[in-house]
């Protein structure tokens, strides 16, 4: 995993995982961190049958749970140590169903910013161990400072 | 609450009722439906501990689930029996922080078609018996027709 | 025309007018300013055969010239005098096709803040007298302060 | 310029050329249709004065109306011959102040569908000789069929 960025904080790693391992929904929902570099993050999800929308699909509100915080560590992993992470907004195109037994989220900043930072996500199924592109996402975070 | 809208299905509120049913994710949140009216259709959402970020708000993604889910019954209550819902996509703006002992996601169509349609959800939590607007959303659904 | 906001600068009107008279597309264009109140501003643009694309109806990018312009002016009225405005993102929403003879951007401010602003605008069509909502939009600004 | 997609119409060229031909918007600010291949399109744009906003940076509408008839007409040059192309939504994020002597809008299908499009562009500008990304867009697309 080769990355254009360079992080600010040697640490970067040890600072996602643990505001992740705080994030209790990810706990809720099965969900695990993988791959981190400098402004790109990955998040793991298995395939579970009460995280279903109506049609035995993942509800589009949890592809956007593991999206967002992909593209949430993906601008943190580049922020000073001291910053906090905030999603002002995003966006999600659903290309295709979200079918498949395993799903993972790839998170990367498209532009840093000293306060602003754009990133995007995609997520990918793996459908009988086939991958297939089933949603991207674009968002805005911010990098907040303590006064 | 008055409507703007008619719905061509006298069973709306049933059709929309037993499609929730069916949304297991809403169990494992423990969200339920509310008002449903033509066009315009709420979801309701405890506050709970194991939903939340790193800083104890509700994780973004958590209400996308309920805010899409709003505006898809919402579009969902105009359409004809035999259609079935799928969202295309979906914006959301975070306003502020999603605290709060309660949350309530209220959706509405902005624009039918036959095909095509757009809607809207606002996120409202309560605060101490106070209402805040946390979040919105926009998004496009579609009416899909059995073959 | 009453507005929620109030704001902090006495002179909002004409800062407001003297940076809508520095946009040289608008004149290229034909928009004009309209009503400006804080957190609320309307700009009006006559239909003209050479703002259309291949149907005949407003251009999407010429809908959003003035509706991101109503948005950001909208938010610029309750920014404090030294700052600058500056769009971060918008969606739009094609509702209908941009078809009649005048067109009106509405814009005004969703949730101001101290450097986030979210404001939406409405794009209203005149045709043959009647009123319509063709498109909607949804932007985030940003207020740049002098160093 | 390889494409990993084909086009159904072997006459899309001329049919995407022709289109563009009646936007006449495009004639009005100086825009030029570049590269056609299938599910890829570029649109050409030099400087100009009049088509700025307050800071002489290209207007963010301006920027849209290139970066969507790219994504428009990426997804055109997929299309059947006898489809027509609506823009059915688009989001912008600006990345950078659209400064420069010249723009090129570069559009690409990202999901083809029967009915629905996603596609994505970039706006690139081009600064006394570097190629500067400025802005990103996704968009869907409709491809309407005569009764």
């Amino acid at each position: 995993m080769s990355s254009q960025f360079q992080s600010r904080d040697p640490a970067f790693k040890a600072r996602v995982s643990a505001s992740f391992g705080e994030q209790s929904v990810m706990q809720l929902i099965g969900a695990t961190l993988g791959t981190v570099e400098p402004g790109h993050v990955e998040i793991e999800l298995p395939y579970r049958a009460d995280l279903t929308q109506q049609d035995n699909f993942l509800h589009a509100g949890i592809s956007s749970t593991i999206m967002d915080s992909a593209c949430g560590y993906a601008a943190f992993s580049l922020m000073p140590a001291e910053a906090r992470v905030l999603t002002i907004e995003f966006k999600i195109n659903l290309l295709a169903p979200a079918a498949g037994q395993h799903f993972r989220a790839v998170g990367s900043v498209r532009k840093p910013g000293r306060s602003v930072f754009v990133a995007e996500s995609e997520l990918h199924a793996s459908v009988d161990g086939e991958d297939r592109l089933v949603a991207t996402m674009v968002g805005t975070l911010m990098a907040v400072y303590p006064d």
